[in-house]
């Protein structure tokens, strides 16, 4: 039986197979722990060590600004729980966007019981965090600021150099945003997004063809963050616990494989996602995010009186992997909090699809989708007619 | 060139090549995120719950008792730190004992910063917590408890079910202990354990020739912890970030083996460790926790003026991968902790070498490492000599 069309980049990649190549020694002979002080050990640290060479230069920082953690939820939950341990019990207050992934908005909750103040950033209807929210934000004096680079539902590229120099010229506080979804879909540049304002990025592997289990906070030096795993003084002591080297060493390698991809990849699913959302079109669905810059591989919509989660289904058994409103939580029956902020009403929200396409996606495959949830729509048109 | 003779097993242990076999297809085409909802995501979830599964099956707990982490020590900072934002900002008492990994010791000396006193219980010369030491605890009502099995170092084995009883009998406590140099050692029997008062173990996959980047926290679902990692909900909300489907799969599967292993290898191992040991008195080697009831696999030891770390590195060029000190984190220069808190000089302490065997040792590997490290001790001595 052949696989179904994997349309679910953002949820998660496969590993590339050049990926799984370079972590197969590590899955075999060399399986020492990094710290260990005999030849096991060295070879792990100095594997460690390239790992972090190659994905420092994928996010255009230093290697000494890498801390590997085992995902993008660590790494946003590090951020925000490890500056605000860092500003001690006084707290403050925390500014963040409405369409954070639900590890940045859950960990800044938390912060909400230890003195902190939460401060939601509006979003205007193309999906943006605005510069007048920031600006209104900038009178609470944020002591913390957390701003992803682009959404993972709807796509939506964020203004956050603009926003960092702003909070840096209003006086300060700590900026974090999370590239998880944009490492190897556009480049990315730590060292001048840094000198803007922005102390650290998320950044994870198995968006990027690399292995789940694997991250990294980017993080300038001056941040003296506390550690959410204490421990064994792993990773400047910030990320305490045995590192996970083959996960590392597939990072690394999806980085390598991220950067090369920039001269053609981006381009090319900028056309499929155009020749996708021709498609949406003429079927009458709504696109989100469109009225903004996106990312060359994200289309969210949904159409009028169908459920996301109906339609999602019948896409599945028709072979179809796309995801539907909050895409990384299985557990949340919710409509997408992103299209609530964005002010989608609700009723429409519940019917949200999202495509995420990658490097095996083809034009034949976009075809053969639209083709499906045409049917899919008359199939699920008659449904609710019969009911009525 | 061949390999290093590796004597280090209580750091790390090789994969398993079946444990990788069974990981492979979540490593290529089953790549799916186990939170989607279509095909992809579905297999990922299959096969998390058969690993959720046999986890529990080899620590003799229910599935549902299983909470996946990235590694033991986020297990051990996950329970001290969850259960102490459980108890909100009133604190109380943490008691551990004096000889816990660095990652549970650092974990509740974080916890000093909020309200929680910290209660070190001591140590014999044996290495074992003592029932008077927990028994003058037991007056200061601790509210969280940690104590691990065995020690990683010494492998001495402690009396957790019976401190767990006086706890529970003297009202209570919330009570953890570190099971990660255990499993696969002996059987493990989590509900036995939570009938005298035990409500958590932490688990480890790399150290039953698992992958790294799996552990686990078994917890009894009456305690409430809060999340580490916050986020999209994942582990019935304890534990959020994509699961690392493919290290959870080997997880699942190294712990079947552990379980089969069961019947000889702790024979087999103690059989190597007595001739090791037979070996090491002739050189005058003082061996650490000899009187306790120790792991079939552990032997730790020093010779008087020589230094353990240049012993290390001695057999480690002759082809020997052994550990010194603290086992776990190369960064820390210091003599063990776990040796001074037996009351062991200083000066001894820092000659400590660990010698931890695994399925790969053999009579022929013992017999040479005791002939390369009788060298070692007369080159050593020699030049030790030499500088006098």
């Amino acid at each position: 039986m052949s696989l179904p069309v994997y349309l679910d980049y953002n949820a998660t990649t496969p590993l590339d197979t050049r990926v799984l190549e370079a972590m197969t020694p590590y899955l075999k002979t060399r399986y020492g722990n990094a710290s260990s002080r005999h030849e096991y050990g060295r070879v792990a640290r100095q594997a460690m060590d390239t790992a972090r060479q190659q994905v420092a230069a994928a996010a255009g920082a230093q290697p000494t600004e890498i801390i590997f953690v085992s995902g993008g939820s660590e790494a946003n939950n590090l951020f925000l729980k490890g500056a605000a341990a860092a500003f001690g019990l006084a707290g403050g207050v925390v500014a963040f966007s409405a369409i954070e992934h639900p590890c940045a908005l859950n960990a800044a909750r938390q912060l909400a019981r230890q003195n902190w103040k939460l401060l939601e950033l509006p979003i205007d209807a193309a999906g943006r965090v605005t510069r007048a929210g920031v600006d209104a934000a900038l009178t609470q004096k944020p002591r913390l600021w957390s701003v992803m680079l682009a959404n993972n539902e709807t796509g939506v590229i964020q203004e956050v150099a603009e926003f960092a120099a702003r909070a840096q010229t209003a006086g300060g506080g700590w900026f974090h945003s999370d590239a998880a979804q944009v490492l190897g879909k556009q480049p990315l540049d730590f060292r001048a997004l840094n000198r803007t304002g922005v102390h650290a990025l998320t950044l994870s592997a198995h968006k990027i063809y690399g292995p789940k289990g694997a991250a990294a906070l980017v993080v300038d030096k001056r941040l003296d963050l506390i550690p959410l795993i204490a421990g064994g003084g792993q990773e400047s002591g910030l990320r305490s616990g045995t590192e996970n080297v083959a996960a590392i060493v597939g990072f690394g390698a999806a980085c390598e494989l991220a950067v090369s991809r920039l001269n053609n990849l981006p381009a090319r699913l900028r056309h499929l996602q155009a020749r996708l959302e021709a498609g949406l079109a003429p079927l009458g669905a709504t696109l989100f995010g469109i009225d903004a810059p996106r990312l060359p591989n994200t289309s969210y919509f949904a159409f009028a009186d169908i459920d996301g989660e109906t339609l999602l289904a019948w896409l599945d058994r028709a072979g179809f992997a796309v995801a539907s409103g909050a895409a990384c939580s299985s557990v949340n029956p919710n409509p997408s909090h992103v299209l609530l902020a964005m002010g989608v009403p609700e009723a429409l929200a519940r019917g949200a699809l999202r495509v995420s396409l990658g490097v095996e996606t083809n034009e034949a495959q976009i075809d053969a989708f639209l083709l499906a949830l045409k049917t899919a729509l008359t199939d699920l048109k008659n449904l609710t007619a019969l009911r009525r």
